[in-house]
């Protein structure tokens, strides 16, 4: 039951066409979200301009050429992310237009389409090492098909701290910063100390023997001793990327 | 070495009062922040407004006391975190004018010199039980001595849903969310799922058995299903509202 | 917004007293509970012969007494768990008539006024050893204050497993068993293969070295080789009550 | 010994054809199960219309087929859980009558033959996101094997409840629930606080970094906020039906 | 039912005094134990002169009093491990004949009628260091009370390893050898290269940092590369005592 | 330097063929092993009857070839444990009187040759379920090459316990018993509190989800409610097996 | 800007052809590397005889290939290491001039072009078994790579700890001693218990079951009770001699 | 046996006044150490200079005592570690010539006693923050009473990380860097980067929630991407510092 049908059961009620008991069963057991809440839709976000986004992680190529199929008509951005090569080949093949990220083992389509609202800043995405440049590509992509104007500062690693200052003013520059390290994640603690903008940190599973997969980098990344920065899980540049966005959009939404 | 005294030696080259050699060295052993870094003078913000922050845990009632007394003539604001028993008892004799905040551990001088600067919009601090109440304080005392509009909306656990959907209204009208939640957290992916705001969550360290002092909940939170979740370390509300307040300023920095 | 209040506004849309675009956003903000979900009111199933349910952990002995004393008064079974010795003096002295479980940690009033509704089966309790007396009490408590006839079963630890089959009759004449065990956890196992009705394992924190608190039982019970043992938190007499007890009333409300 | 040998025995002993001694010694060494134990013979409730359940994990396809084959002649169904591709290509070459379930890795034979007893009540099987279908149609497979009406609710995670609250309808009408989610697992907290019947949670593999392969849901579901959730293992679709069956099951006993 | 009521009862039977049916009945519902398994009565090996032993961890000091003047009255050896301050102090007021041993954490009773049977060899206590002490003589207190000859090689750690070495002849008079260390537990593996005996080893919760309170010397001691080494629970002397006290007794059993 | 070098040096000295220093130095930096060490020469056991034991873990199919090749000439047996199909396949064919033990991932060589010394007992291999199978053939087969009797008793899980209590006189006809389960891991406690002789508990890395490839099993056994359990790392049936040969050893060595 | 651009500015300032506050400017946001910090460049080292060193592990095929003929021309030594078999593949046939070190996975090139400077000793490189030969061969072939004189001590295990003295002489000798242990990693104590050398300690992931992938030995290795053991992460071969070369390099800086 | 007890053996042998076969017995079962091996008696490096060292944790004030007053009259340097109140408080008043450091919870005695050997480098010990500082102590006092010239560089965590740029000289100036820090550990890694010293880096129990008591600060600091830093257990200030020393000895061992 979507506004409409609500105002028509309202108009029914008012002209007598059915009864108030009736109207009050049809009001409980409407579905919610037609009740008009604004995010319960997650498609309708997509109708106004962000991109269908389809996570293939546990999707066999199938589902995900035909998800791609499907929504590919609509004509507006898509974007698949965690897509592995049995899926990257199988798209490739069956959806020629469609565009291949292999470093961020991602899928898009209709990228051009993307606008960059006004009022969006720069979102600048900072890795340590060439181990977490997929990561980094997944934020990266992900960022700029949500619209926002991306900057990249990639190896700047802690052991070669000299790298990360000697670009201090794109830092300076950004309105949000992501920052991707494996490891020791000890990058996310140093470009914290640095900055007083939000500062969103991924892991990486990045590393060896006590790295276990990322979890050593997290929990140097919760418990950095700079203050204020949100962590995600390990890997997730999509997840850092979508927060990202929804704080570089409170830019745009402020009313001028 | 600061502006001013990098100015005097280019002077002094100029002038011939210094060797070309003795003043390559001079630069090179330069503290770095003399070279004019922003963020690397910590207690240069607080000049602008900000609240000086002592961290209570770990220091002795007589440290805190001291340094207390240190910035008290500052004449700005000063705000205490995880202060115990012994801290309050002591810091509330020897210092009368200190404002003892039982519930958040916290104490705070000069809280009325407050500001909120214009742009700022609302912090929601969400939480799911009364034993997340002393984070969810620490979190509303910080937003508060930062500057940050703050709205509250307690005791609304997923057990009683409900309670949070009567408040939804709350969500719509905040532009940052920070969620408060022990146990299992399964409040930030509800929260996450009904907003597209940005949203912060802190695990809290209510519970008992394999809540592992919080781990449950910060790894339900980690893991969330809501995409674009920010997490802090377990029971760390400061630094929640230390990000959600660099996340709000973004509206104040935007040029209009 | 309740039944009564949705059909006085549906009659003011008929009467044409409100009009139907201020109707529709009064139906779109109204709580989603008093649309008339069922268990949305928590406090409802009071109403019907449930006991009210305080869980003292990480609760000041004010705070118990303050709500014991609130809903005294409304004349009906209350329990209140989780009682640590300050809360137990506290409650004893303020309250007399409050009746102090010591072993279970719990307090109650009314208890005389529980009734056993028709058609509840009998809860068989069963525990290892006298470590896990406590939970097994808060258990048994639990399920008479919810209306559950209970049989207790203590000390069969796999030990001395003749003890067991010793006991086999309270075994086959059970509904529901709840079997609680530290340490190894072993019993739930050998109890599972004795008896295929719903067995709720709960694994307590008796123990001690490699035991990690009750970690080793609750995975020995999740590792169950009987199939179908349902599992709660280590130390939660009260949550594997709650279960049973939900169990036990399908008895009650099957109809005849 | 079954009761007949022991007839024979002391018949015996009654016809003095052998000594009391001996006859005491005869009884001490008999098997425990020969004296009548009712669960004691596992076989024992296939007899009685419950299907033969084999385990495929950890089998060799030969040893699959082998014992399939071996049961197929008692003409009553027959359920194989965590068939791996190895093992179906095999069965389905060798057993040609047998019946492929291949997003529950599952086979079964006479399927047909199950019948729902009197008095069963509808089992829901809600899951949260596609990845964790396999599980759940492990789950119902099983319910449907031994006898259970069965309803699904799937792709219903919390990141958009409001599908949930569309069908809460669904919640209403069933006896038992089966709450199957990865990631995060709120879910179970979710419907365990909107429904007073028993709920079963299985936490799945999904998900990825700190999923730990199942373990934050696991930790959500027990640690849930919403009581009286009964878990079982990750991934075990079978143990959570196993469990629901004993409990719907007694609907069926209860004496009308 | 033990053998005389089976004899009575096959009697009866001879007699005809009842049923053949009645008969059987009251065979099957018999408890186990009472059909004469050897080792289902734990107190039957306390008349064959083993100590009743008593778990102090976890019992109250009332407790503990109560059960040893209970068996007091038997006459034969007690032993009362893991007993805390409190219940030493409670049972030297109130029992003064009870021996306290202080390091060990035991009390016991009667120590003096413990009679070493023939055919018991040595065994040999080794522990690394000071830290240890406690657990290395609750292990030599039980070994004693159950009857065996031992000898102690205290302070051996293998940062020192020539003491252990020094004392070589001491490892090949042993027929048992319990090596109790913490920290990381590396002795175990020295000892277990050295003898090709029976080697129990006991982690300490000794050490700090990532000795995890004796998870890194457990760890140790079940990964060490000399094959055949058995592991008890951290700090459990009692059990590495009981284990190589069944061992021990091997020798005397040996038919000659 | 072996004893007979030592008595040459002696006579050497004796003879003034040597001096006293250089003697004195010849000493200090013989090899220790040389100085009569009973256990220190590893192969010594060898040609008393031991098997000469490879693990194959690790090694390459080459590399266990050469080994084979080397030690086949000396003409006493041979065991390799833990060898992949790599192994099996390139031993098969290259040393065709190589006995295969598939199951248990082990091949032998000459295991006509070992005999069962006088005053062996008897050693029972207890397993719960059929996973379980690899790691007590690897116990069997190593406890036979080692020249024990063994007595099997597979397949008694607690989940069916009568199956153990059939064959209860076989726990009482073993010297020594090792359990071997993996899930939960509880028949080592069922077995352990049946029988007052040495019991050695083997985990196996059987099950799924929260077994942890073991660790739940281990757990349990460490933290068996039956006193007494000697513990091994999981899935290390050699281990148990070589234990429990040094423990029957006992009743050889024990002077008649 | 390095030191010839500060000169030229600091030229320019003193002649006039530029502002002063236009050289603070430059001053400002020049690189910190050019300041003159030694280490901030990590290239500038192997221009003084150090190895350029290349991290195999996670980089592809082409991409290692790629790096090695960059570096190539330089005519300057060359380590890479973790290559596994398609990087090794791949360069054997691009790169006919690259030395390959199957057993340590490494590549190396100009490996005599590595001089020993005056002033280095022996590195004593242990190892316990042979599992852990490619971590100590890594090790190995780094310390020549970097210039170190290096002796093995391969095969001395605890469980045969006579070995290890046998070539006691060898841990006399050396300057710097690294240990490598998988299992328990028991060998680090016992080294360090005879030695008052720095030791460092590699734990590597040699072992099955609760070995954990080398988790064991490294806290076998940080709890060790002999003091001054530096510990690296596990299988880290590759660090361990780095730390090792720089501390071997103290005897070469040392002043004479 | 010693050196001078072997000759008189020989001569013995030499003489005929013993056997040779006797010979070979006193031989065999001579203590190791006396047959000359260095560092076997710890003591002895004691009179070269070395400080005694006392572990106090896990001590009793009155053992505490009584060795220091064994020691005392040795008349050479002393050094208690790890001394809480109670034994603190008990040495103040029985030895009252004992110094007492109260932040590192050390005492010495004959600290002036300690004399910096020639060829001793500096070390640098580097604290994260105040927290940090007492482990920070324990190795400075540590490292002094081994005669080293110890330079301090506190409160320089990566939050505000201009103040370690601001000491660069410093890093520069010292052969051996210790880095202390808790919560997430970063500053290992950043000072790791800057010089290439050997480094080991002291994980703190300093942090809260996920910083599991130092294990985050550990396994960052074992993860670094700093290659060859070594790393000792948490809180393990002593432990550094020994390492620290016995490089820093290298120096003064080498041949000039």
């Amino acid at each position: 039951m979507d506004k409409d049908d609500l105002r028509q059961l309202l108009n029914y009620v008012k002209e007598g066409k059915i009864s108030i008991e009736e109207a009050i069963k049809k009001v409980q057991i409407a579905p919610f979200e037609d009740l008009g809440f604004v995010k319960f839709d997650h498609h309708r976000h997509l109708r106004q301009g962000f991109p269908e986004v389809i996570l293939g992680l546990g999707k066999t190529p199938e589902q995900v050429v035909e998800i791609l199929k499907l929504v590919k008509d609509r004509n507006h951005p898509v974007l698949a992310t965690r897509c592995n090569d049995e899926i990257i080949e199988k798209v490739s093949k069956e959806i020629p237009e469609a565009e291949i990220h292999e470093l961020a083992r991602c899928i898009t389509l209709y990228r051009d389409k993307v606008k960059i609202p006004e009022g969006m800043g720069k979102v600048l995405v900072i890795s340590a090492g060439t181990g977490d440049l997929p990561v980094a590509e997944e934020a990266v992509l992900t960022l700029q098909m949500l619209g926002n104007p991306v900057e990249k500062l990639y190896d700047v690693g802690v052991a070669g701290i000299h790298r990360l200052f000697e670009n201090y003013e794109k830092l300076l520059d950004a309105r949000v910063l992501i920052v991707i390290a494996g490891m020791e994640g000890a990058l996310a603690s140093v470009v914290g100390g640095l900055v007083d903008k939000p500062v969103i940190a991924v892991p990486t599973s990045v590393g060896y023997g006590v790295s276990f997969n990322g979890l050593a980098a997290l929990l140097g990344m919760l418990n950095s001793c700079s203050a204020g920065i949100g962590v995600v899980n390990i890997d997730n540049g999509f997840g850092a990327a979508f927060l990202a966005n929804s704080i570089n959009r409170i830019g745009r939404n402020v009313k001028k």
